[in-house]
């Protein structure tokens, strides 16, 4: 095995767990180059990072480009992953930008590595909140065939940045001084409040976040035939940790303990479903911030039809939803040789 | 119209909000009996109430008895309400304790005030996620019978009583100020957390707050045939204003735009479903808090089934969820003339 030039592009939320994530996983970077808009030094993990300025000459000689993306507006990647890609880099991308396009594997490393091996210098990572529902979804879907997916989110803020994230806290304070409650990145006050809007609203009224649910759920599962119903997509005030409240419909019947069982086999999985030990009776979103793992807890067969079941799922969405799957991605691609300068 | 001796029994969160509702609404009451374990002096909308201990005799002369029950243990009524029916007065309980009795009518007055006719002296107020629920399938269901229902709640904390609120701002405070974070209301940290458990867990792993959702729906609604599928009822940092994403089947098609005319002539629903006004866009808990209506917003048909719908519901949980239902509920008997004193 190798050794490799990273580049991260962007250093917000995403951008600063990418950072920690390719360290703790000792991923075998050879140099790490940070690129953003503006140019500063940042200290992640006690280390010391030199912050560069992004333009096309920043890829030169770069293996892989991970784009940390950025929610809502176009991600760099629509500047700049061509450059990267025609210096000879691999560009993993957690912008939104590409991940529908047929030419642009969407991954999830255990769910669908093998979508890898025709990349052509670019490769999606999923949304936040689809990356947790398609682990989950997988091994029933390959045991008992998913057809029906019925889906609401809480989802944490710091999905939505860095910023959204101080403007938690603040406005926490502000609750409990007394004093003026302001929101700038989100529309209304967040803080002892839930918001059912991520992302803009489509002419049906669904919007960009619950959409990406239908669309990058078929395409990693690889079957369109799968229907996704997004019933809400919500902003709960937790700093991390995104939870999904899924109800799921089968071809075959399933029964809880044999989910279960499934579960316990796929990798990346955590189930916590046990009514009996206070500690791992079901995940909560602050248990699963920090962890790579997708957790499942409340785990039930429908109350009148055996082919469906209900379950409650949370990960960490600037990890596995996020940075983690990234990572993973590029480890992925050095274990299978897929690297364009191997 | 005459004049009534009310008594309220239990002063947390619900009997104070029960007290603001009276005075608001001017029931008409000529004395206000305030019954509770512990006697003291509470002031309410700056009025000064004197709280008695409760035991028998204290229903004397009473010709409405509302018991502000409580989530979890047995309420008062378990106690007392025989001896409060037995001295000629009408209870009304908050409690989950008689809810399902088939001698008890469970009402919510837009959908169901005839069930009223044949009480027997008590009568009972339902679960709070319950009200605005079937407050928003009632004009569907009799438009076109609802068949199926799918949902998950965003349940704020002062359905736990008014020592959760505090419990969740002194762990606001606690995080924000660094210091150790402290649960006795709740099993675990609720600030920033989302908790997916409210009540014990069945055997089949349904919670009772969910199960609540399957028996007070079929009963308010008058039709055992209805599938309510309670995927999780979970716990959010709000302090009042329980949100539902709710899937619903029915037997006909019916539009989003059907749904909301249906809606709009409904006594006690707000329809906000307007993308294009910021200010009515869908409600959120911290609008809904204060208000007696049951708000209604993010209407769509599903993506793949005319026949089903998808939307958020939002209301009150202490008002319509409670307080101002079991008011609502007086007043009902008072127009139906089906007080016992009359």
């Amino acid at each position: 095995m190798g050794s490799y030039n990273i580049a991260v592009v962007g250093v917000g939320a995403v951008g600063e767990e990418m950072l920690k994530v390719i360290d703790e996983r000792n991923f075998p970077a050879s140099s790490i180059r940070i690129l953003a808009r503006t140019p500063r030094t940042i200290v992640v993990r006690n280390k010391e990072y030199l912050v560069e300025a992004t333009d096309a000459e920043s890829f030169n000689n770069v293996d892989i480009a991970l784009f940390a993306g950025t929610e809502g507006e176009k991600g760099a990647a629509v500047r700049f992953a061509e450059a990267a890609i025609s210096r000879g880099a691999v560009v993993i991308d957690n912008g939104a930008d590409f991940r529908m396009r047929q030419d642009v594997p969407l991954v999830v490393p255990e769910v669908n590595a093998a979508a890898l091996d025709n990349h052509r210098g670019l490769i999606a990572n999923p949304n936040c909140s689809t990356a947790q529902l398609v682990i989950a979804l997988k091994p029933l879907h390959d045991a008992a065939r998913v057809k029906r997916v019925i889906v609401s989110t809480y989802q944490a803020v710091s999905g939505a940045g860095s910023a959204a994230v101080t403007e938690l806290a603040d406005q926490n304070n502000s609750v409990s001084g007394g004093t003026e409650v302001k929101s700038s990145v989100f529309s209304q006050q967040i803080a002892y409040n839930v918001i059912p809007q991520i992302g803009g609203f489509d002419d049906a009224g669904y919007s960009s976040e619950e959409m990406k649910l239908v669309h990058e759920t078929r395409k990693i599962l690889g079957d369109d035939s799968i229907l996704v119903t997004p019933v809400v997509a919500a902003r709960v005030p937790v700093n991390t940790g995104h939870s999904e409240a899924v109800y799921v419909e089968l071809e075959k019947p399933l029964t809880a303990a044999q989910a279960i069982e499934l579960w316990n086999e796929f990798p990346g999985v955590s189930v916590w479903n046990d009514s009996l030990d206070p500690k791992r009776a079901y995940p909560t979103p602050l248990e699963a911030a920090g962890s790579d793992e997708t957790y499942i807890g409340r785990v039930r067969n429908d109350l009148y039809n055996p082919y469906a079941l209900v379950f409650w799922i949370v990960s960490d969405n600037l990890r596995k939803g996020a940075a983690t799957n990234a990572v993973q991605i590029a480890e992925a691609l050095v274990e299978r040789n897929l690297l364009r300068r191997n």
